[in-house]
């Protein structure tokens, strides 16, 4: 039996969203900054692209920006918020301590600068208190950024009140979406923040392409120099067919949301239950405001790289946690965070489901993982 | 009649390349840092793709890393250079004045920074004599750039006597070889280069997706902050199917180089000479010693404007030079820097054939000019 529950590190591309990228590759690959026909036409299918994402957010067509991914949209948004400090030397910036690794180096990099960097702790199930936030916003504070899902341990926070605290204090707020869009309803009118970022491969669409919503009056900075594409915020031909694959990643994910997630939820706890009754494992994150595909557990005494060469020759793909860290010896920094000891943190399990798994393939993971953790010990 | 004469903006997929690409959509999807199966998979894909890039330019596979375009690659290679440079004051930079505006707003970025750069001019053929780049050279000279191939005229630099005088000075060399790689015969290891960038889309392969091939021993800088990937150089999870499909694009234009350029320079020919006929004509660039594709003129009394609308209604997708610059209303700093006039410059027609063209196609493209140029006048 052959089981993927890593879908968080990257999910199988939606049909739909193959097949019009497919298309596209074939149809639409002219030069969008050319004025002939093959160009307008790949122009009008970039901007169609663009116009159902910024739909499926709740966003306007022109606040969206194309990156080549999560990482670069992180980094692009981060350091533009710092180019917009930096002019009124408004240079501390707040992060959680959870976030994602691009935003982590990017605020590495701030501080390189010359920037102040506040990192805030989340409490034992992984949320970041806005009051912290809060209590932490200073007169010369530009940026808040804190992640609207977190991708190891699914916790979801709450946004719209960290967005409301930095609007009525005047200080830009990013969101690292890249794990929350395509999976649960996010409307960027309703949510007070200024900037998003979202990854294609993670809801669905292809790789090599993502984008950052910057609401009207927010300029980004460019990170990649050159021509003016994307209005002279990101150089470089741009990469029409991966636009229209994720604009319909995107759209699918959106209409399917609510039956498939209904479906994921009972898989997820199913899962959950069945991992706790294993002794010694404790859930990592909420029980129930969390991502709908996410599971994440630390087992007492089953460390994370014997149970996955286990789990992996039983044909069940699953992770530690993020995917990026996953050559790392290091235990990993949202685990630590939330109160895990080292030893803990080295035997961590993350699955994570998508509507292609089955109730079947839960039995299995749960008949396997149980197997193998006795196994280890 | 529909041709495609604009192959320097983009090319259209070769048939091989968007094969392997499906395939790797559908087969080698998984996250390539991953330790199971599917991910594994997936590297095991991406390090092959490398191999046959550095294979086809004479480089070892750990000195190619993947970036998302050539815009991203030229911007990185230059930053890279840069931040080498600053750790021992050497803040001084040499770029030809044609080249790419990927370079140039790089090296306007190195200015900001406290860079100084100094602009090779080009002689009236568009050469960059290396005896100029010699005498520019000082003690705290970093780095020089200087394109492979014009983008917009089409002129074959000397890289080779660059490099080697930029060797013997110890500076680094890195060359924009983004309309070479591919179209003519590209040896790292007889080239005296450090750092040489390439973009897929220009030879059939995927848009977004590019490399940088950096000398053994010379450390890139990261652009897009996160995770590991790339041996610390890129973050980002890694668009394997773009590389699988960039690397069968590159083998297959190397395969079939000679046998499509001896067609691909017949019909260049043809269409320079034909062009030269209708008076008030002249070809910017040499007449031999330019990419086998590339047909640049200027036209006395022929606005650009006018003509490629002409053109267009006549199935021809034909450009004035650079598709990055399409929608600008200034001449091109290429063509005001081999000496044409402003008023020459905008009435500029660049013709970039490929091997899909035919002679038909020459003479279509002959008869529809000449009667659109008499038309406009």
């Amino acid at each position: 039996m052959k089981v993927y529950a890593d879908n968080a590190a990257t999910m199988k591309m939606r049909p739909e969203a193959l097949e019009d990228m497919n298309e596209a590759l074939q149809e639409n690959w002219g030069n969008p900054s050319s004025v002939y026909s093959v160009g307008r036409e790949a122009k009008i299918a970039m901007e169609s692209a663009r116009y159902t994402i910024a739909q499926c957010i709740g966003a306007k067509t022109n606040e969206i920006f194309f990156t080549s991914g999560g990482s670069e949209a992180d980094t692009q948004a981060i350091l533009s918020a710092a180019a917009i400090g930096a002019q009124t030397e408004r240079t501390h910036v707040i992060v959680s301590a959870i976030e994602h690794q691009a935003v982590l180096k990017t605020a590495a990099q701030l501080e390189a600068m010359g920037f102040e960097v506040t990192y805030v702790q989340p409490d034992r199930d992984g949320y970041i208190d806005p009051a912290k936030i809060h209590e932490n916003i200073r007169e010369n504070t530009i940026l808040v950024s804190v992640m609207a899902a977190n991708n190891e341990i699914g916790t979801v926070q709450n946004i719209r009140q960290i967005g409301a605290l930095c609007q009525i204090a005047n200080v830009l707020f990013h969101t690292d979406a890249v794990q929350a869009v395509g999976h649960m309803p996010i409307d960027v009118s309703q949510l007070n923040v200024d900037l998003l970022t979202m990854s294609a491969h993670k809801f669905g669409g292809p790789k090599g392409i993502g984008a950052i919503y910057a609401k009207s009056g927010i300029s980004l900075s460019p990170l990649i120099l050159g021509g003016p594409q994307e209005r002279g915020r990101r150089a470089g031909t741009e990469n029409v067919p991966a636009m229209v694959g994720m604009a319909t990643a995107l759209e699918t994910s959106c209409q399917n949301m609510e039956e498939e997630n209904e479906k994921i939820t009972a898989m997820r706890d199913k899962l959950i239950d069945g991992l706790l009754e294993i002794p010694g494992t404790v859930l990592n994150g909420p029980r129930d405001n969390r991502l709908p595909g996410n599971v994440s557990v630390c087992f007492k005494d089953a460390a994370s790289e014997s149970l996955l060469v286990l789990l992996d020759e039983a044909g069940i793909c699953a992770s530690a946690g993020s995917a990026c860290e996953a050559g790392s010896l290091d235990p990993s920094h949202v685990l630590l965070a939330i109160g895990r000891s080292e030893k803990e943190a080295m035997s961590s399990l993350r699955l994570t489901l998508s509507a292609d798994n089955t109730m079947d393939d839960v039995d299995y993971i749960l008949e396997t993982v149980r197997k193998s953790v006795e196994k280890i010990r």
